[in-house]
């Protein structure tokens, strides 16, 4: 593999929602209205914004991304779980068994208990099926990333997403923008595969 | 320099203050009480706290570390800095000169505006002139530490600091331990020198 440069995004904290939790929050066969477009296609954050409840804490105006989704799953950090008191693992998307609940709390005061579905998002990196075949990668690989700058470093076990809707972009989570100097407009450098 | 193990302390947000400072928070000639020895000799943990506040939020209850300096200190992480709305640098302990102010606020309601002082801590590590010798490195060097586990990876530039009343130990800050999956009795491998 040829060690190439990538984009990096910052994903702050933010939920997806399924629609049984949306109307138990907003009311029935309520529609998300969306306020932007992200870097993977058919995905945009909504207006509507939740406040998360934990047994020591709550973080408040944590935004819903569109569109809705078959569970429940709530994307923190590991500084955010500190907050709320809960204690996630760290996951990849979708895949919700045996991480941990919390409550959601919308503006009109109504709740939902989630038995499970808060996770701290495994550190990934989106590509189109050609993207990936440029690269020589397949899905579910995992590469290491060098960050440059004074806070600089490498990010083992960036795992490879591949999908047809997916464009080339890395998502760290904010506590790994902080620790190494990331900002949006930020580039890494893929140096190669790592694995556990 | 062959590769060694060394054992990570995570730096929660904290200060150190000066004596006119300590005057104008608790009264006149104040003496801060010792709650805890720290791993370096002759500094520990005080009772006394104060909250910090920032032109967009506060934090509360964060400790002040003893004995008094000549100039107030105050270390928070990126993520503090950014609920407070301040920019500090990442700076090495005790260079001060261009760093940010904020205020602080003792429990009984006095206040000191610092007008510069507040800075990220730089990552570094700590050794004896003995320990030092052992492993032919030199204050001031930087290092390349690697971190094992599911969030694993590589800090670089973490700051040698040598002195008499050091023992070795790596300092990271809560994001730096965050985004690694660091914890206190979490160990690293200096696997080299690094250089910006």
């Amino acid at each position: 593999m040829k060690p190439f440069l990538v984009k990096l995004s910052i994903s702050g904290r933010h939920l997806h929602i399924s629609r049984e939790d949306l109307d138990a929050l907003f009311g029935p066969n309520y529609q998300l209205t969306k306020f932007q477009d992200i870097s993977q296609h058919g995905q945009w954050t909504a207006h509507e914004k939740v406040t998360l409840l934990g047994p020591k804490g709550q973080l408040d105006n944590v935004r819903i991304l569109g569109p809705v989704r078959p569970q429940t799953q709530v994307e923190v950090s590991r500084t955010d779980a500190t907050k709320l008191g809960v204690n996630p693992p760290v996951r990849e998307s979708g895949d919700l068994s045996g991480t941990v609940g919390l409550t959601l709390l919308s503006p009109a005061g109504k709740k939902v208990e989630l038995r499970e579905g808060v996770m701290i998002a495994a550190r990934h990196i989106h590509f189109s099926p050609e993207q990936a075949r440029e690269h020589s990668l397949t899905d579910g690989d995992q590469l290491s990333v060098q960050i440059n700058g004074q806070r600089g470093g490498v990010l083992h076990h960036v795992i490879v997403r591949v999908r047809s809707d997916y464009d080339e972009d890395l998502h760290v989570d904010t506590d790994e923008a902080n620790a190494l100097g990331i900002k949006n407009d930020s580039q890494g450098i893929v140096i190669g595969k790592s694995s556990l």
